[in-house]
């Protein structure tokens, strides 16, 4: 039997929807709502809804935005000659946490994935190649993983034809990993991509 | 640089608040939502502050519930001749989840916790003595930690002159679990408690 108060159950099961939250952390979860004074909920409450109102895709670089263009695209002391191809924009967030790129952006929306019907219309590269100039340079960043790489050769190929630099982020050992333990495709490619010291 | 919408942060610090949701998760909740059709995000918001607005605490046993008395208190299958008393709400829905125990709850609120602040006043104590009849067996559910022990050293004196039939939850090995890898704590309180065979 069900000892939960249905209004309670009803916010687990919205919790537990969630990608990476179990019904265990979803309990938790609701649990503390209920603690915490109303305010806190009335507040949540609102970021919910306010999100899917308020933000929208750049028409640019598609990454989210509540303005259009975005703030990436707008900002003057961008460096407009580099374009940094991401797949998603978390992907693209990573990038500006290291605070150490200064270029634009391009958010793909995902990878090439012709088993799950997602070709290259489904994903942003017309636009891309739209905005390619010869004075730019193209830094692929899409995940090192099999869809990721059949993007990223995709791209550079079509890249190609517009006499751009292209380049490919480098995939090896993490910082700080340890090459014991590092997987074999891993080492493979820290090897392919080593470079002069 | 934040390169987020503001909108999109704010949401992210909120799920932040919650206990065991980290950053990380927080920003992967965010963007899920940002996915997801705006239905979702209605009817999340809506369960949120839902939670608020009709959860209350049973005048009886403490519990959360919609109705007062809870549906426990009020349900007449239950077998009021047994106890449990719990910390929290969460304790009571573990015991409900085995669908072995069919007796009535008493949720404290808490554990003692003299350098909080937290005595005996602040706990649901006078209301469970108010509940004891002679004809009543106390199972006393507070978890084997320091807090929960003391405070069901404190109960079970307390209804000592109360002439029930008061027991403790045991404590030992969790079924499943490894005796090489138990600390030596639950070791001692599993022989302590052993049981004739």
């Amino acid at each position: 039997m069900n000892a939960l108060p249905p209004s309670l159950n009803r916010l687990i099961d919205g919790f537990a929807k969630f990608p990476g939250i179990g019904k265990k952390t979803a309990e938790r979860m609701a649990f503390h709502l209920l603690k915490t004074d109303r305010e806190f909920s009335v507040n949540l409450a609102k970021a919910i809804i306010d999100v899917k109102d308020q933000i929208q895709e750049c028409p640019v670089c598609h990454n989210i935005s509540e303005t259009t263009p975005c703030g990436i695209c707008t900002d003057s002391k961008r460096d407009i000659s580099m374009i940094c191809v991401v797949e998603d924009s978390n992907d693209l967030l990573a990038f500006e946490k290291t605070n150490e790129y200064n270029g634009l952006y391009h958010v793909l929306g995902g990878n090439l994935a012709p088993l799950d019907g997602i070709g290259p219309d489904e994903l942003h590269v017309d636009s891309l190649l739209d905005r390619i100039t010869e004075s730019i340079e193209v830094i692929i960043a899409t995940n090192p993983s099999t869809g990721g790489e059949a993007t990223a050769l995709y791209l550079a190929k079509l890249l190609k034809n517009k006499n751009v630099a292209v380049s490919r982020l480098a995939s090896g050992i993490p910082v700080g990993g340890d090459i014991e333990y590092a997987d074999e495709a891993t080492i493979v490619s820290a090897l392919e991509g080593r470079l002069p010291l």
